[in-house]
């Protein structure tokens, strides 16, 4: 078994799938599927940069004449696969049309292929019926390696550093905004390359789960939902989501809390391989109902995080895909009656009898001063 | 005439140009079509957001119920046009597809909307031919408006004063990422929301348009290209290059570095109503070319910039749609002969009679002790 984060045998994996999909080749442009596939971050510009892996034969790299220093200095460079450069006046699309097999019927373009290079690709190869390589890479992506779960657990890591910071910055009289800059440069003093979220919810705005930054100060006695998260070096992403109140929080507040707190656990620990998402989901969204508070937890228990903040699994009703060992994704139920909100969210990774957290902060309401 | 940057007429510019180019409608998932179109400057999730603007009939925002409120608080939600929430079970995509016009047969997808929904919209609509908006779009798009050029300008401004800065931060003995972090770290502090790119190439790095920052060493005697772009709180972008060298730089490195000025300069100079682009990329090219230089400047002489950093109008050999007042972008040609290189960048806006450069830092190189 590899060590590595991006092994280079994972190409001939992706061949394999492709083959077994009936598809003749897939594309994967800049983005998460390229960097899964090649570990190559490239940028996505205008210009084609594209991985073309047919199911038989040599797969080829088209890259525009000028990134090609980039991508030979990528782990793209050393997998042996052939970079193909093309000049500013050159037709990209037809170049990969022309070196593809012939009789190719149908083909997979990577999930987040802008819409316009998916036209031109058509436009280049009107007899190929074109599908999501997602539905090719879904199988690998979802279980992770053991070198792919250790990158998550240093990005959890991280993000529970920022989370120790927290009670530093948030203080009554500054703002969400005030406050969510500091956590943004403590997310990059912790390790992160860029900062993917922050959201600090205060009073009403922790009713509204994915509430932006805003210039509303922060109260005495107002609970603060913290949901943040970053990209790290590795490409893996990090996402957790914590409660602060500066001084005592309003007693009806409390007792919500208890059942959150109660349904995140319960939800975290029914977490198996086996277990399906819908009913991770529903481990949550039962016990919150039980307590009458299930109008107010209207959005799904999580989503699988890797290379992406948000990708498969979506731990979600009618998700009947049993987890298997490898599988990570966050668990997040929340409570928003109003005028204030909560929600606890760790990332999880399914485990051979069970599951390891990779946010290890404390689950319970932190009090600040 | 208006003086807004996003103004509510732009929404009925936009249906027009759908009816006229023959589609049903246009669908716009978040990116820089829907900026445009609505001023929200939406996430990119895998819950689908988009507005569907058809040909006749009123548009339509489609959201995921748990980004209501953003929408509703973001431009978009004073628009006048109807928020359809679905919830995290529901099909978005059939919603939209019940909800269109019958008989719809043309449909335009934003340029940059993910591929894995352009095929979703397939399936959901499958008699529907998909086109790309940007046809749609790139009429309204290209041809800058009084508040766009203000906020270019004011994006230019702010880039130029990153430049102001650099000699202070470029120092023998430091590394280009060293460089880099402070030079990013400055982009943000003069305004920008984020940093777009920081290229920092030193002596043999400069010899490469595209280089990544690297841990190379700033030496004395030696060349740098400083390439940086950010986009602004209006969502506008910023684009400049000039030239440093730490003390004096090798007597060939002049030569040549002469010859680029001249060459910008008289492409710039070349910017009016009715030029092509392919004129303005020739005037600079047949300079360098005849200078004995033509094969160490093998990009294209510019790129549109807006609320893209890259868009139309490209600058390029066999672009010929003549330039128009408001039609803004780069010049930017370059000389890489090694072991050193150099680049000249300025963004220009097409005037009524000529041309107006939006940075106005010293072109000539700048020597750094």
């Amino acid at each position: 078994m590899t060590t590595e984060l991006y092994p280079r045998e994972r190409l001939g994996q992706v061949q394999e799938a492709t083959a077994r999909a009936g598809l003749g080749a897939v594309f994967l442009t800049p983005g998460p599927d390229l960097r899964y596939v090649t570990g190559y971050d490239a940028k996505q510009l205008e210009r084609l940069t594209c991985l073309v892996v047919p199911a038989e034969g040599e797969p080829f790299l088209v890259v525009p004449r000028l990134e090609v220093p980039a991508a030979e200095e990528s782990p793209a460079g050393s997998l042996g696969v052939e970079l193909v450069p093309w000049d500013e006046t050159d037709d990209p699309y037809a170049l990969v049309a022309r070196r593809l097999p012939a009789g190719v019927a149908r083909v997979g373009l990577a999930d987040r292929m802008w819409a316009v290079m998916a036209l031109r690709f058509r436009a280049a190869l009107p007899g190929a019926e074109q599908v999501a390589a997602g539905g090719v890479l879904r199988g690998l992506r979802m279980r992770k390696s053991a070198a792919e779960v250790a990158a998550l657990r240093e990005a959890g890591a991280a993000i529970d550093r920022v989370h120790r910071r927290v009670p530093e910055l948030l203080k009554a009289g500054r703002t969400e905004r005030e406050i969510g800059r500091d956590i943004a440069e403590a997310i990059l003093a912790e390790g992160h390359t860029t900062v993917d979220f922050v959201i600090v919810g205060s009073g009403p705005n922790g009713a509204n789960p994915h509430a932006e930054l805003s210039d509303r100060v922060v109260r005495p006695g107002e609970p603060v939902v913290v949901d943040i998260g970053g990209t790290m070096p590795s490409g893996y992403c990090s996402d957790s989501t914590r409660n602060y109140c500066v001084g005592e929080p309003p007693a009806d507040y409390l007792a919500y809390f208890r059942v959150l707190e109660e349904a995140q656990r319960v939800s975290c620990e029914s977490v198996r391989p086996g277990v399906t998402p819908e009913a991770v989901d529903a481990a949550a969204r039962d016990l919150i109902a039980a307590a009458g508070h299930g109008e107010h937890f209207f959005h799904r228990t999580g989503h699988g995080i890797g290379l992406e903040s948000h990708e498969e699994p979506y731990i979600v009703a009618g998700n009947r895909e049993p987890l298997e060992p490898g599988m990570a994704f966050s668990v997040e139920p929340g409570i928003y009656p109003g005028p204030h909100g909560a929600r606890i969210e760790d990332i999880v990774v399914c485990t051979e009898d069970g599951h390891e957290p990779l946010n290890l902060t404390e689950h319970g309401l932190v009090i600040v001063d």
